[in-house]
């Protein structure tokens, strides 16, 4: 799963000044979403399509971002030389294509998950874990029965099963905005959840999901652990026991790489053998040599990964504490991420009294969350202005 | 277009050590190549995909490696200076996500091509020009006519129609080795076509093309120009007269940035839309921070473009005078690399004698052009180590 969850339930809105805050709006995608566009030279899916909108990354400087779930520290040292290694001081590796199959990649990954004894023939890897995601639905979701996920979740999901013609279903969340595994256990052409859930950040234990594979043996069941570093258990420990088990990861959150475009998901050699065929009938070389090498080295450096995700948890559990004292209800949260709201205040007027304190967090006008704020872990300074700001605003 | 195109005509060959040269076999990519795999688990196009096969990526250096269309010099220093600046000195613009539409590098890409008065609406920009190109079939070229190319071209073409289920026709190049676009006069749900020409290198003239499109209004018209900085006019000229031109480009050969991955189009913005809208339903982020940076600064410095395609320009004709010397038939190439055959020897043995002097060219097993060998054009220290060795081979 990648970034802003479920930002295509809304319709986009750009932020133009107000309040004092001079943001440069964030400007839509797509002319499509602003005139009704059709031309006799587009593919007929095209018209059908309703495109994911990505979370808002304003360019102005001195925000307290929490909006879009980056993490508030830099990538590893050890990352940050392979790259500038990988550049040289003339660039001349880069004339060279890079390694279609990334292998040294896929052997990082395999190492990073030893414990549960991965090979690196069962790690697909590509641009983001958006675009794994992208591949996983063309080639291990499309079947006759419907495809099944939460109905809050991340919003790329329907996206994809849109422009993959795959029929889906939607499976409510529980009373609690918990993912009722047990919900799950009917005829499917697969499955698919993040864990934790997002926007929610709830987790699901690894037993919940053993139950479901268990009973589940017909489908593709992805487990999509964007955020599970920050506080879940891998189901990657089960993917040697289930070969319709796949795990989806990205660099993007616990390894500080949103912007360097690196996902990967582990599994049955099957399983990877069929994202291989989509893969290769699509983009010979998803990474480009300064990410392989960037990646690679990220995911040798446990020490700075395991000192970063601390540090974020630790913020989370004070942030978690002060909004309980300011009055919100807090989800329990797993992630790099809380969802909270507030009983006295509506949570679209809070997000935008914060906008105007130069703070963003994310509000979701859908049903049934409309009065949260999903609000993404910074610095214990951010956390700080957040809280300070949300003092001040109610009263 | 990519790189190693017509790769997937033959089979993968392992290239074991023989003759003394201890080349690293390169891997297949796919186990699917080996064993019969299917699987309960796979969407059903997987077990129809044919995938493609790129090139040879041998990993032993002290090569003269002649056969994937590599520049032989590397990218301007100030895109080097760029990437490095993107990294800093500790990573820390990584954390967070790229620009999802790349707006800079869009404007850099116009700016190119200001003198044709292009904008930044008219650009797309994708993960190297295979994904470009992948997003082309998909928006664009899905139609009940049938898509026309050339029967010898580039081998990624049928993948991508196979991928989408879009129902295509060859049309055969002539007895020069040429596209005659005369042929290309008929029903069709779309045309595309690199210019020049892979593996032939032959160019045709912009009027041509430019008769092409007065005659076929109907569906969309793509003229793939990977190699067309070496020696062509680009179609770009043209954007602006014909609504359904779309110019497909890349950054892997004439800005010596393979190892970057990046690729753009340039059309009307209503066939940028359609590919805007396939690429947010699949990826928001193909393009990480270092390679936008990158490529807006390879665009922008003209200077190293133009003295480095002059040279591998100057570089080929002195070749084709070589070759030419030696009794070869080389066909016209506006590209970077040759065709040529020998009226006296076969191609394969020629291409093995040659591997086995540790060079390596490209050579096709499929029929019509299996006598002829493609070579990459290197510095003049590699194409003269080739001449050498030839003339020893050929006595």
């Amino acid at each position: 799963m990648g970034k802003s969850e479920t930002a295509a339930m809304i319709p986009f809105q750009p932020c133009t000044s107000r309040g004092g805050v001079p943001f440069r709006a964030a400007r839509p995608i797509h002319f499509s979403l602003i005139r009704p566009a059709m031309s006799k030279f587009w593919s007929p899916l095209v018209n059908r399509l309703t495109p994911y909108v990505p979370g808002e990354q304003p360019k102005l400087p001195n925000l307290v971002k929490l909006n879009t779930n980056e993490n508030p520290y830099p990538p590893s040292p050890k990352a940050v030389a392979a790259m500038q290694a990988e550049i040289g001081h003339d660039g001349a590796s880069l004339r060279l294509y890079p390694d279609p199959s990334a292998d040294r990649l896929k052997e990082a990954v395999a190492a990073f998950y030893g414990e549960f004894g991965i090979g690196a023939r069962q790690v697909f890897v590509g641009n983001g874990s958006d675009e794994v995601l992208a591949h996983v639905f063309m080639a291990l979701l499309q079947h006759d029965a419907p495809l099944l996920y939460p109905d809050i979740s991340y919003s790329f999901y329907p996206v994809y099963a849109g422009l993959y013609g795959i029929s889906a279903e939607t499976v409510a969340l529980d009373g609690d905005y918990g993912i009722d595994l047990s919900a799950y256990r009917r005829a499917n052409g697969g499955i698919i959840f993040p864990n934790p859930n997002a926007p929610t950040g709830r987790l699901l234990p690894l037993g919940e999901i053993e139950a479901l594979l268990t009973a589940n043996t017909e489908s593709v069941v992805v487990v999509d652990e964007a955020y599970v570093d920050f506080g879940g258990d891998t189901a990657i420990a089960l993917v040697n026991r289930f070969p319709n088990l796949l795990v989806v990861h990205t660099l993007s959150k616990s390894r500080s790489l949103a912007g360097l475009r690196v996902g990967y998901a582990v599994g049955h050699p099957d399983l990877i053998e069929a994202l291989e065929r989509v893969k290769n009938s699509f983009n010979s070389y998803p990474l480009d040599r300064i990410a392989i090498a960037g990646a690679v080295a990220a995911l040798e450096d446990r020490a700075w990964f395991d000192r970063t995700r601390n540090a974020v948890i630790a913020s989370r559990e004070q942030l978690v504490s002060d909004l309980t004292l300011l009055g919100f209800q807090v989800l329990p949260s797993a992630a790099n991420f809380v969802f909270a709201r507030h009983p006295g205040r509506d949570g679209a007027e809070l997000a935008q009294a914060l906008r105007q304190r130069s703070i963003i967090v994310r509000h979701f006008k859908a049903p049934r969350i409309d009065q949260f704020l999903r609000i993404t872990i910074g610095t214990d300074e951010q956390c700080g202005a957040l809280v300070a700001a949300l003092k001040e605003i109610l009263g």
